[in-house]
Formats: C-alpha cells, structure tokens, sequence
C-alpha cells in the first residue's frame, strides 16, 4: 500500500538525513581527473535515492549516545566516551558501497537503466563502468577509514565492511547460478537475499554502534536489527513488483516475471505445485491483462501472501532486536522505519 | 639481458619468500560457496607469478626491524616495540589486490590469457570475472586489517592501501584513454605508469614499515622506493617486449605494436618525429621480419635507448631512498631487488 499519514515523522527524518548525506556525497566523491572516470563514478550516486542505508547509521548513532541531531553536527559526532568523530564518513561510506554494488551489478544484469537515468555501462561504457565500481569501493574504505573515531573501533568497521563486500559477491554470484538452477528452495532464495541485500544493511547498522563506541551486545543487536528488516525490505521489493501498478512503481509492473527472476514468490508457488514456468512464458507478451494472469495465478496460491506475511515477520524480528537498547526518539524511528520499508508504496 | 649469475642471491631470495606466500595465498583465498566464484577467485592466483610486490613488503618489514628471516616466521613477526604481528596477512593482500586489478584489466583488456593460463572471464565468464574481482578485492581489506597490529597502524596502512586503489583505478582510465589521444607526453605517459604500476609496488614497500613501526621518514623513502622501482619495472616491460624473443618472453614479441599500445618507446619516437602510426600498420601482417624491421626503425630513433636509461636512472633513484636505512641483508637483498626488475629477462 502507499506510505499514508502514519509514516509521516519517519519520512521527515529520512528526508532531513538525506539532505545532509546528499550535500557530503558530493564533496566525497567530487569530480577528478580523468574527467570522464569521476563523471561515471558520479552519475549514479548524484542520480537521487533514498539514503536510507546511511540513515540507518545515523540514526543508529544516535540512539546509541542519545544525540539530538538538531542540535549535533554529524561531522563531529559524540561519542560514548566524550570524543568526536566524523561519523558522516561512515555513512556516507556504506552509500558509496551501495553504489559500486549498483554500477557492477547493472553490467552483469544487462540493466539499462537505473534510479531513472542509463546505467554507467550505458552512458559511458563497460570499461569505465568497471572502473567507476572499483574506484567508489576504494573510495568508501577510505572514507570508513577517516572518521577519527579510535583505531581499534575503525580496524573493527573495515572488517565488518570487508567481510559483509566478501558475502553481496557471494549472494550477486547465488542470484546468477539461481537462473539456471532447476529448484531454489525457500531457504537457499533467503540465504541469497540475506547476502546480497541484507547484510548491507545490518553493517550500516553496526558501523554506527561500533564506531561511537556502543557495547557489544548492542552491536550485534542493531547488526540483527538490519539484517532481518534488510531481508524484508527485498521481500517487500518482489511483492511491489506484482502489486504496484506502473505508474507507481517507476518501472514496468511485473518486470520480475517478464525477466523470468525467480522471488521467494515464485519459489513458494513451485513448492505449491505452480508451473511458474508457464506463468514466466505467459507474460513474455508484456501486456497489462497478461501480468493480471499472472499475478491472480500466484496470488490463488497464496504465494503472495506468503511473502507478505514472511516480510512482516522479519520486521517485528528487526524490531524486537531493538528493545536492547534504552528507548529514544532515534530508536523509536529506527523502529519505523524498519516498518516504513514494509508499507512503502515504492 | 638474461637474469645471470650476478643475480643468484635475490633469486634465491625471491625463490624462498615466494614459496612461503604461495602456501598462505592458498589459505588466505581457500575454495568455498558459490563454487565458482571462489574457483574464478582462485584460477589467476594459483597460477604463479613471481609475487615480487609481497616479497617487497617482506624484504621492507625486515630491514626496518634488523630480522633474520631464518629465524622468525612471518605470521608472528616482530615489530619495533617488541610485538609480533602476521606480516604475512599484509603481503598476502598486496598481491590479492595485483590478483583484482589483473582480473578486471584483462576484461577491459580483452586479453585473453594471464600467466600462461585462460583469463577469468575467458576461463569462467565476463560476470564470474567481474565477482572474482571484487571478491579478491574485499578479501584484500580483510587481510590488511587482521594483521594484529597497532590499530593506528592498520588504519594508516588501510587508508594508503585504500588511496591506491583509486589511483590504480585512474591509471588504467588514462591508459584506456590514451588509445584514443592525438599525442601523448612523455611526463603524461610517466604519469599514468605511476598511478596503474608503481603505486602498488610503494604501497607494498610502505606497508611492510607502516605495520612495523617505521619512522614516518623511513616510510616515505621505502614509498619513493617502490614507486621508483615500479616505474623502472614497466619500463623495462615495455623495452622487453620489443626486444626479448618471443619464446623467451612466453608472449609475441612486439605485440604492444601489433596492438598499437603507447609506450615510453613509442612516445619519445614520436617526439623525434617518427611516423609511429606507420610502424604499428607495418606490423599488423605479425611476421618477425615485419617486427625486427619495426624495432629497428625505433632503435634508429634512439627511443628504446632512452626508455633503458630512463628505467636505469629510476632505478638509482630508488636504491639512493634506501640509503636512509641501517645496512643490513634486506637492505642489501631491496637494492639487488631493484636492479632485478631491469635486469631481468622477462
């Protein structure tokens, strides 16, 4: 359903952040030379997005020293012991992440678009579009790197970030062998989305604790937080993709079957006894009815609900692990916007 | 020339050192799930190379600390306070990072072989290719990070470690765009050599001292070092290519003419106004008398010449930063390093 009236707080604080993260995006990734490289290292992170990865580790931040970031400048953060740090680094480094991940993916998935302008390989060139993901995977461990935040906690964060690098390859290579994998079973398509998608999340969320000095427990606490809402909010992304119409969605309704991309729906509509096969072939036309087809043949199965209800359950999951910490109106956002990113209409 | 008896020390030198990072590249980068990504991860890594930049590291590391490399072992080696670190970790990840950036040229490239075997995207495919890439390139930050170190160490050597990367990045963008560029300087063409080659092999130096408690004067002269003798090394690639036989040099000889590559040979010639572009036409039929006459008309012209006396100047250079030091074997054995690079045969 479209984001109503109740998610009204969450959207201003996500649009507040993204402000702020936006404007140092900018600076940390500004033009170069060669011209033409930085061009394409800028075309998709300056293209728009949500921030919602870097808000997490903000917002984590916060809850953690029980900042007000109305009156704290994110460049020189609190600490739990009274220093300062650059914290905007870091969170700007998890965006710049997101964004190598996007630009590398896009060539390996032939998509010609993105966050609605031609994919790097599209406005320049494969070339480039390699090197582009490659100097922006640098560019964010040098960010992660600079924060100022005590050494032991910045070795602890370039780990964490090394290793969470490590599993979205893992989980990009499982999405690809997925496609000529004959049956993926419920729980191999959640390991997939638990290593391409979610632990992104989960590391925003814990480069936050970890770098303003949160306890241990409270690290793995916030690092659970985003891995179960990450997977949710991919989940969620397979079920607007059937549900959304056109118009709303930004991209063609429906695009999941026409590329034939197997979802936890279709992979819950196999086990149900479906032939999602003959659903794929069905939409290959591309025509509004045929997607309806489609769509009601899944939704009989309650494959669609199945998914519904397995995002839903995750998110209370992302959010019980929350209660760990003291309550805050940071908390208390983090705890809506795992929500937000359930009920969002796009 | 031929590698002759002169150079039997550092050989042996190189011989020991590298058998023992060939057994912790194994490990570090051990097969795993995907299947196929960690064998595409692998299938440059296993297939040899000399591994001179980690030796760099190791040879750095001991002259800093006056070791005996005879009797300590490199995963618990000492620092300058009396700590023990896993050097090995760091130089493993110096050549895991030579291992990526190998990967994603040779696709941007479309080269098709690496050290006698299929490259990646030929062996596997262009999007295991581009995976195995980034996989090594995390794993890369994993390793740097676990040496055990200072933590202010780690994040010093993280954060040059990481500024290379882009500058690798950047070189192999001027490079590309060389192939297309009227006319290229020679102080233009040293520059990129010193961005896409030499940044690595100073990086590999200046981490070795970095980690274990080296001066800041004594790393800046091992990072002068390395980016000195990296630019020599490309150099004499560059004078091999036209000048080794083929069977010796285990690839075409002449073949950065058969693909119209700018050199530092090419370069100069074209400053003395030799029509270059003709040359490379001349020997597209690939016959060695085509490529004998080739090299002939750029020896005329006094540019293969200039190229050797230009690697042999940087060379100098690089032994004269080492001088800072305290004699000792390394010492000695970075020197003989050095002059290995253009002295070599292939």
């Amino acid at each position: 359903m479209p984001s109503d009236a109740h998610d009204a707080p969450v959207m201003e604080a996500i649009a507040e952040r993204r402000a702020r993260i936006d404007a140092r995006l900018s600076v940390a990734v500004s033009p170069g030379d060669p011209a033409d490289l930085y061009a394409a290292t800028r075309h998709i992170l300056t293209a728009g997005g949500k921030r919602l990865r870097p808000t997490v580790t903000l917002l984590v931040a916060e809850a953690v020293v029980g900042a007000d970031p109305t009156s704290v400048s994110y460049d020189a953060f609190p600490t739990s012991d009274g220093e300062q740090i650059d914290l905007m680094a870091a969170a700007t480094a998890i965006e710049v992440i997101q964004s190598f991940t996007l630009i590398h993916d896009d060539i390996m998935d032939d998509d010609a678009m993105r966050r609605g302008v031609a994919a790097v390989h599209e406005a320049f060139d494969t070339e480039l579009a390699i090197l582009a993901g490659d100097t922006l995977y640098a560019k964010a461990f040098e960010l992660l790197a600079s924060t100022g935040a005590r050494p032991d906690r910045v070795v602890e964060a370039v780990e964490l970030l090394a290793t969470t690098c490590v599993e979205i390859c893992e989980g990009q290579a499982m999405d690809i062998a997925f496609e000529s994998k004959p049956q993926v079973s419920t729980d191999e398509y959640l390991r997939m989305v638990e290593r391409k998608t979610a632990v992104l999340y989960a590391t925003a969320a814990a480069v936050g604790a970890i770098l303003v000095g949160a306890e241990e427990a409270v690290v793995d606490a916030v690092y659970g937080y985003g891995l179960e809402s990450g997977k949710a909010f991919q989940i969620q992304d397979d079920v607007l993709d059937l549900t959304t119409p056109s118009a709303v969605l930004g991209k063609r309704r429906g695009s999941d079957l026409i590329e034939r991309k197997e979802t936890l729906i279709t992979v819950h509509a196999r086990d149900r006894g479906v032939d999602v096969d003959a659903v794929f072939a069905a939409v290959q036309e591309e025509d509004e009815a045929a997607v309806e087809a489609a769509v009601h043949r899944l939704d009989e199965a309650d494959s669609i609900a199945f998914a519904a209800t397995k995002a839903q359950s995750l998110t209370q999951a992302a959010v019980d692990r929350l209660m760990l910490m003291d309550d805050s109106p940071a908390r208390t956002l983090l705890v809506e916007l795992a929500e937000y990113l359930i009920t969002r209409g796009y």
